[in-house]
């Protein structure tokens, strides 16, 4: 047996002890763990100067090399994210639906963690500490995989959780990180069918698709976002310029951040010179032919301007003739992530909010706020851009399933 | 391109005029279909005869026959199970959530359809329809490809309905039969990306299997069940023989029918020999060692009895210690469908549906009911028998997803 196998199978061994626990057992377990990773401090940024060397050593991107670092403030506010979930409701053992049959059986809907759930994720350390955290709280065993970069930090930061996990009574081998960095332990775990019960990839377009592609087990596609905001003829135009501003510049290199811009042709003349102004040369724009007209410092779109993932300082710029060409755009080229329209004519907003099938449409609001705390969730695993279980923020709630548990005295079926 | 892909175009084309249908339309349309069946149905019947000829040549068994059989009966039944649908709750345009965000935009999460639904099936005819009504109902356009024994029924069926469509207004290319019943197809859909949102396959474990491991689409693996009774120490023996007896023999072809029986070990001398003698000699019992010693009249179990999914007058038996060898055995040997414990001992019973993890675990209730009818769904496309967004019977409510969508006045985020 592979050590990865040999994980999944301890995992399997202990997992009742979470998924069985008290809201209790699990708070006290919460901030246990936060107080572990405090006091281990040391320990981890120690294991993170070794990952930085190898880092450094091997020329990494600047910003790799900033998602990589740990600092004492960093390792603070994984402290902080975990115990903030204490106070957030218990996800399991609610009760969705109880019904009585006329056979006198008494059928409950009662949610329940899923069992096991592997994230694939790559090289933010906080990343392990998060899920860990999330997946306790919703009461799942779970076995991360990270990137080999961040190995020795996450390697550390798992031996603090597991500290904190044996002083609240739960078995520190629900929480485990995989050993083996290379491609083979990832195969293992999306083909791990019956074992693990829910799979979570986060990290880059290429990371995603493989595990979606690839995966038997059942798995979230999460993150990619091609954001768009369309600014319909009936728009605000201050609005627009605000909102674009922000859903562009706020945060590029964030998943919510919006990468296409689609103008109808009607307002593009007053628009596109607003806002290229208010943008004071912050962002380059890609600008379809049309667009180039209104822009005097955009270049001429690429081929794949319009189905890609920027996360930087450039935003791709299209000239449609009304609503039903945005919608349709939007239609072939977003990620199903976030999209917004800006208009004050509220059938333009109700055509938009129709046909736009993605997680989250906005009206007159900037992309940026999809997002679990946002949203009212508290915390978030990722964010589905799937159909399927959860859409958006995925927050504790959609880290549980349900069983349906049925109670009689007899009851046979005629 | 091939005529599958020409297919999920032209769906893709047409699918917003269902996905917006408003519960009228959506109705009128059912209506409009049953009618069609009705004023069709001889030459319904026309196309099953030349489907049941050529099965007959190519000496299919007695029981397939029977499933491909279409009868004026038979067609009726399909036209009621339609109507049923009519008085059923819109299951899409719920808003879920409804919150106002603390910088005043408002969060809706609101149920939408899926878009378009592809099923995968067999040759019972009587799926084409069941499976287009439940979409249609549920907003969804969907692609049908059936078994190709039942190719010119199928065919028949959906030219009723879509000329019921035709009727009330929808375009009738939102339900389209696969042409090509060639295993070329199934895989066209399976990995149908961006396309198919949701895939059901219905039919032998062989076929669920091939697409839960082929597809890149999101799938609900449905159906197979290998069910399980338990019959604790404290159990009354009345309700254990009876609730057997109902579990294994009212319908052995079905999914939600008992495969094996636990029983422990200090109550097996009282029940076993009431069972056999219950049984009457309908029943083949396959015992293991222990319990071959209280029946007269068991064969031994082979290497796969615990492992099968009979659907026929058979029973696999054997003995547990305790209800956490029952546990563990439903473990290792349950499809996750349905499992029951007979007991009147509520610490068992606990036990027994915490550790149980099947989509319907039963305390002195037969294993039968895992049915959308009984669980007051009012109809069920299949039984999810995976965790990931519907879990056991799935009705018109997990046909649909949800969006978020915001409205404001401008929001950006800080």
């Amino acid at each position: 047996m592979t050590s990865t196998q040999v994980l999944l199978d301890s995992l399997l061994t202990h997992k009742s002890t979470i998924n069985l626990a008290s809201t209790e057992q699990k708070n006290q377990a919460l901030e246990a763990m936060a107080h572990q990773l405090e006091i281990q401090q040391d320990l981890i940024l120690a294991a993170n100067a070794l990952d930085m060397k190898a880092a450094k050593q091997s020329s990494i991107s600047t910003v790799m090399l900033d998602r990589l670092l740990l600092t004492p403030e960093r390792v603070q506010d994984m402290a902080t994210g975990i115990r903030s979930l204490i106070n957030l409701p218990d996800p399991v053992g609610l009760v969705l639906e109880e019904t009585i049959a006329p056979n006198g059986m008494v059928i409950r809907k009662r949610t329940i963690p899923f069992g096991l759930i592997g994230m694939i994720y790559e090289s933010r350390p906080n990343v392990t500490s998060d899920a860990a955290a999330l997946a306790i709280k919703s009461g799942n065993a779970v076995i991360l995989r990270g990137g080999k970069e961040a190995f020795h930090s996450s390697q550390a930061i798992v031996t603090a959780l597991k500290s904190g996990l044996s002083q609240a009574g739960i078995a520190p081998e629900v929480v485990e990180l995989v050993q083996d960095t290379s491609r083979a332990s990832a195969t293992e775990m999306m083909t791990a069918k019956g074992k693990i019960d829910l799979l979570v990839p986060r990290g880059g377009a290429g990371l995603i698709q493989a595990v979606v592609e690839n995966a038997i087990v059942p798995v979230i596609e999460t993150g990619t976002g091609i954001c768009h905001v369309y600014v319909d003829k009936d728009a605000n135009l201050d609005k627009a310029v605000s909102i674009v501003l922000n859903a562009k510049t706020s945060r590029p290199s964030v998943c919510n951040s919006q990468e296409v811009l689609l103008v109808h042709e009607a307002i593009a003349d007053l628009f596109l010179p607003a806002l290229e102004s208010a943008l004071a040369g912050k962002v380059e724009l890609r600008a379809d032919v049309a667009a180039m007209t209104y822009l005097k410092e955009a270049l001429p779109t690429g081929d794949m301007d319009f189905d890609t993932e920027f996360l930087d300082y450039i935003l791709a710029v299209k000239i449609v003739k009304d609503v039903a060409e945005a919608v349709a755009h939007i239609g072939q080229h977003s990620t199903g992530h976030s999209d917004a329209i800006v208009t004050e004519n509220q059938q333009a907003a109700d055509y938009f909010t129709q046909h736009v099938d993605s997680a989250a449409v906005y009206v007159n609001v900037s992309t940026r706020f999809t997002d679990g705390g946002q949203f009212g969730l508290g915390c978030e695993l990722g964010i589905s851009t799937q159909k399927m279980h959860a859409r958006g923020p995925m927050g504790l709630r959609e880290m549980t399933t349900y069983k349906y548990i049925i109670t009689g005295d007899g009851q046979v079926r005629n």
